[in-house]
């Protein structure tokens, strides 16, 4: 971590009976270990209280989590209408995930916390109390003023950044849905992120084919030369250092690895395998394209082990130190 | 490796101006380092000369092979009618590459020879003399006498074994070609191959789903209900243990993998983008369903590097080590 002073960051609980507020109080329980820096849990404390025994200090503001840091686990509370029981999810609960949200969302872009991490919610919960977003990603993005299609989620991990071009689609449609346009568009939004986000001046990404062998000259697919050529043709125009398209079987092993920042993959899986079999317990998941840092653990609530003791607080940790880090490096080139 | 006798293995070389000759000669010269029992080079010995300036014991039979494997590499010369250079593939080696492979496969299952060992050969040289086959693969199943739609490709490394339903085929083709009788013949055969080659008696399969999430209860995707589950519960009812539809993206990290013995996938990068992301210097290419064990270095030829002294010799090391221990549990269970 650089010297430039970092505001505490805003943790969104998440679900109040999901593994949220677990794995934040242990983050904050490790803080020293995990090498955490100050951050503030957003959220109603009932629920912290309800799974963990540690010392917790109500604030108003992200500027008073400094101070408590040291020795409680600052909050600013959020109440839910209902006494949240671990791993029994209600509206009121819905409710109150979505407002700590908004709340760290808001902290976050009027400068007052350095970052927003968010715990993990419930969509089903939330599309039963009328909430019109995928996920929590697009949400923070309307927050932010940016237009979804403008936003894209990478998975990071230490040795892997991936990005999928199409995300919740069966996989029959995804040849389908792939155009150059929004391949250019996600592969400037990945390279200006890796610029912004990580500090890296001329960013290097790999694009992956969308068929076996990367579509074996033709004879396994035409989408490499129909459509992902021409849009790595025009980026590479525009001066983007891209390679591809690469098979997409080959790329992802250590010495692949070291050769590219980020890879951007056509689909889901195709992203989302590889980070999770090499990073699984350390893969963060960042919003790209934000006028703020946003990252989030790669999981979700968890609700079958909520208030059990069992959750893992890792990914949690790595969110928070991604965001951290990420937070610095747009303050120093700022 | 077990008490039981084991005859020498047959290596066909594969494309004499491909890296075949260097590697098998570098698994000679390591033998000890590697772990590597008695085996015997098939092809042209000039291949090998041209690469290579360790000694070379030109047998007729695998028999042989035992006593000269300590003082140099065995080798059953099968001339090209061209003098190979390396890099350079020519009509003349294709057709070596194809005679060492029938000889090597004919020995085995003579029992002459232990078990099989394929070199990389070059597809586009065999088709130019007129190969009908889509690889060695299908190749090897003919001369034993199986249809090739009843032997099945897996690639195996030290903690996980995958194979792919659909292979070949462009992305947007995979979804029509899945079918429940499919999925069952691919797990049905993966399962006797991990009880008859790896000696499991109670084999776990676990089976991915096809789309994101599994297809998340038909949102994102049908084949999930409509294929994949009916061809599990089949399966199930003939006492097979098998789990699935898994989301892929989060069946390969390390605790998951070890709660199956092979994961069945629904199309190519699926099965290999893990496996090569964890493996990719260990992860050997393994025919099941043949009445001779059969692996493979899951690369090419590489005759972009060939004669350079640079190819790396474990994924050969790895194809003969599992072929050797495959081919004794074998013996045993016989």
């Amino acid at each position: 971590m650089a010297s430039t002073p970092l505001a505490p960051l805003a943790i969104s609980i998440g679900d109040p009976a999901g593994i949220g507020p677990e794995v934040i109080a242990k983050c904050w329980d490790h803080r020293k270990e995990f090498g955490l820096p100050p951050f503030v849990a957003i959220g109603d404390g009932h629920s912290v209280d309800a799974v963990w025994d540690g010392p917790i200090e109500v604030v108003d503001d992200p500027g008073q989590a400094d101070a408590a840091f040291d020795y409680a686990l600052p909050l600013i509370q959020v109440p839910s209408a209902d006494g949240d029981v671990p791993g029994h999810p209600t509206v009121a609960g819905a409710h109150c995930s979505l407002d700590s949200l908004e709340l760290a969302v808001g902290l976050a872009r009027s400068g007052s916390a350095g970052a927003v991490v968010t715990g993990p919610v419930s969509k089903e919960q939330l599309y039963a109390i009328g909430f019109q977003h995928p996920g929590q990603t697009e949400f923070v993005a309307e927050r932010c003023g940016v237009a979804p299609g403008n936003v894209v989620m990478m998975l990071a991990g230490p040795t892997l950044r991936t990005v999928p071009v199409t995300t919740h689609l069966p996989l029959a449609r995804v040849p389908e849905a792939l155009t150059s346009a929004l391949i250019e568009a996600r592969a400037r939004a990945t390279l200006r992120g890796l610029q912004r986000n990580f500090g890296i001046a001329e960013p290097r990404l790999a694009i992956s084919g969308l068929n076996p062998h990367s579509g074996e000259g033709g004879q396994l697919g035409v989408e490499e030369a129909e459509i992902i050529e021409p849009a790595i043709a025009a980026l590479a125009a525009e001066g983007w250092r891209v390679t591809g398209p690469l098979p997409a079987d080959t790329m992802f092993h250590l010495r692949a690895r070291a050769t590219y920042d980020a890879a951007l993959c056509m689909y889901h899986d195709q992203a989302l395998i590889p980070i999770k079999a090499i990073h699984f317990e350390e893969a963060v998941n960042i919003t790209l394209g934000l006028p703020i840092v946003r990252t989030a653990p790669d999981h979700g609530t968890a609700f079958d082990i909520a208030g059990q003791d069992r959750a893992d607080a890792r990914p949690m940790a790595a969110a928070i130190r991604m965001a951290a880090e990420c937070a610095v490096l747009r303050a120093e080139s700022a």
